[in-house]
């Protein structure tokens, strides 16, 4: 079969608030090909991941995502890899467009996975998929209190395992960060386990993130993640080497395979979390698995955001038994939760089951992608280079 | 002074064709503050970048680039470092977000010294600007025949180095790129210096980089430029220890500063270049160039467009004398001449010379930005978020 059409449906809140909750908006990718659609979704920025689709070619490695993948025959594992590469080559200048990429890809392993009746991840060559434990995965409260009720009221919804992040740590006092920890350990109980995430906030400063350890190993947080930004290899190697046990997690940042295995080559990571939406799809996440699985570093999806994205960043490592973690959204936006109606709810241990159906077992909820839908329009020399489709 | 207005002018040649040639198009920005204005350009997508500046916010880390930037005071070089770590952090998920930012960041210094008085080189610490020896940068020619008389031209010409890169090279047989080597050689006279640009078309593989490395070092070229894509850090460094003095340049995708260290670190390189319209500006170009240099590894400029965009790539390490050389844009289309109208011509020696008025010394010419002018609209849920804007 052939790729006939792909479109774009850019879902947002309402209101877009400053936290940092990235499932506030979403960008929708369907592909068409041989009388099935495959769904997929970008990472993040909608309007920019929609400007990447079909600008006009700025030269020959500076071409629209779109040059290389309408038409293109979809029959097998190979041919997704093939247009994978091919997007690479000839939008290599596109900084934008391993975003866009990554719906594409997403959606046409799914795509794939319904025409052969296969789960994506047997058609990346696993036997079978293990259950994950779920990780809730929360913002820290604006103060110590709200993040110990968060931590008892997560456990009380089953979760075993807690990742507080962003909010207001790591922009205060030492002291404050300390506060806020040991409210989360309290919360969680001693048996709960506690990862914590610094959003990036201290760049590439190891001063900075070194004065939170002792609260860090006081409270026995499991993994330190994205103290730094991706990217800052030294940084982060320089701090695992003084983390005496505390392991560092990073990677969602990662738009290519390549930084992906250069942070699990160079960074001293213990956990590499690859979010399939940014780092250019199933393909190369898949890639970024297996690499890791050779070099001894735990894989782990990054998901914040609906139940299709949890699906497309499991499918990589889901045959892995070793990678028993993964990222669970536990505070969705409506947008995210009406979207994919909670089809990925963790069972009774607090495990999260890839769907065994073909393609990635998550429709979208038609209804919730009218009511979120963006009107949006880009219009260069006269010609429409997008509109908003109809649903 | 305050930044009061950031506009995006696109331009393109009536017809963008098919080829290696970057300066097809061009993304050309002004920002305005304290009654002056500054010129900056970015590489590559002018859609795409467009979409960054304005498009709504996701979360609170991918936000638009415009929410980091207007308004901003803007005095002193350490005011254009806050507000490009700004931007950094507030559209951390928003990948095309480095491209935009590499045009605002390059015409806030322009800006800058135009209202200090001062070129950019000196705002950067350097006490004078070394002239670098110029080599014409062109594309191979579809043959043999036609690459030995582009490098005749460019000998005619007065360049003493000349970088053939693109076209059919590394796509065809080993034999076949041999035939090329030796015709720019051959063409070149003995004398003359030869660079080879393979512009990443083996991948990540380094069998067939290898295979072309007893021609590179028949015809004695002095580097082979990106043989892989920015980031596959360990076919390079293998690639370098194989190739007997031949030495490795690259690092034109890098959009952030730590890419260009990782490259620098791990990737054994012998050059490195350097974008500032693609790294996010002079601010981390600059601090590219120093860390290249504290780790002896040669900063190069790269350009492929104007010469607004040469002087804003040039100024970073314009004060270092032992980095000698620069990419000069020899086959610039129409569009990309008529611009800045070859303000920065070689000297007879070949020795192109940063200029010393205040800013980066290059004014566009407004009646190419009109001639070139690309009409583009950008509308979300009934708001005008782009429109192009009069000149």
């Amino acid at each position: 079969m052939k790729i006939e059409a792909v479109d774009f449906f850019y879902l947002s809140m309402p209101e877009v608030r400053d936290i940092g909750d990235g499932s506030q908006d979403a960008l929708l990718v369907r592909v068409a090909a041989g009388g099935l659609v495959g769904w997929g979704e970008c990472e993040a920025s909608p309007l920019a991941s929609i400007a990447a689709w079909n600008c006009p070619m700025s030269h020959s490695a500076c071409k629209p995502v779109s040059a290389s993948v309408l038409g293109q025959p979809i029959d097998s594992p190979d041919d997704i890899r093939r247009i994978n590469a091919l997007v690479r080559a000839n939008s290599l200048d596109l900084l934008q467009a391993d975003h866009t990429l990554s719906g594409i890809d997403v959606a046409l392993w799914d795509l794939l996975g319904k025409r052969l009746g296969q789960p994506v991840y047997r058609l990346l060559g696993y036997d079978r998929a293990h259950p994950k434990l779920a990780y809730a995965s929360v913002l820290f409260g604006q103060t110590p209190e709200l993040t110990f009720a968060k931590a008892r009221t997560q456990r009380q919804a089953g979760y075993r395992a807690v990742k507080f992040g962003w909010g207001p740590f790591g922009r205060g006092s030492v002291e404050d960060d300390a506060g806020q920890l040991h409210a989360a350990r309290e919360g969680l109980g001693d048996d709960g386990v506690l990862l914590v995430d610094a959003g990036t906030v201290w760049g590439d400063d190891v001063q900075y993130a070194r004065q939170r350890l002792p609260a860090l190993q006081a409270c026995r947080a499991q993994w330190l993640e994205e103290p730094f930004v991706s990217g800052a290899l030294e940084s982060y190697r320089q701090l695992a080497g003084e983390a005496n046990g505390l392991r560092m997690a990073g990677g969602e940042g990662c738009h290519s395979f390549y930084q992906a295995k250069n942070m699990i080559d160079y960074a001293g990571l213990g956990y590499i979390q690859i979010d399939a939406g940014r780092i250019g799809g199933i393909t190369p996440a898949h890639q970024a698995a297996e690499y890791a699985r050779a070099k001894g570093v735990q894989f782990v999806n990054h998901t914040f955001t609906t139940h299709l994205a949890l699906s497309a960043s499991l499918q990589p490592y889901a045959g892995s038994a070793a990678d028993d973690l993964s990222e669970y959204p536990a505070e969705p936006s409506p947008l995210a939760s009406d979207l994919s109606c909670g089809a990925l709810q963790p069972d009774g241990d607090g495990y999260v089951h890839v769907p065994d159906g073909g393609g990635l077992g998550v429709e979208p909820n038609l209804g919730a992608v009218r009511r979120y839908l963006v009107d949006a329009e880009i219009r260069v020399s006269g010609r429409i280079v997008y509109r908003t489709p109809e649903i």
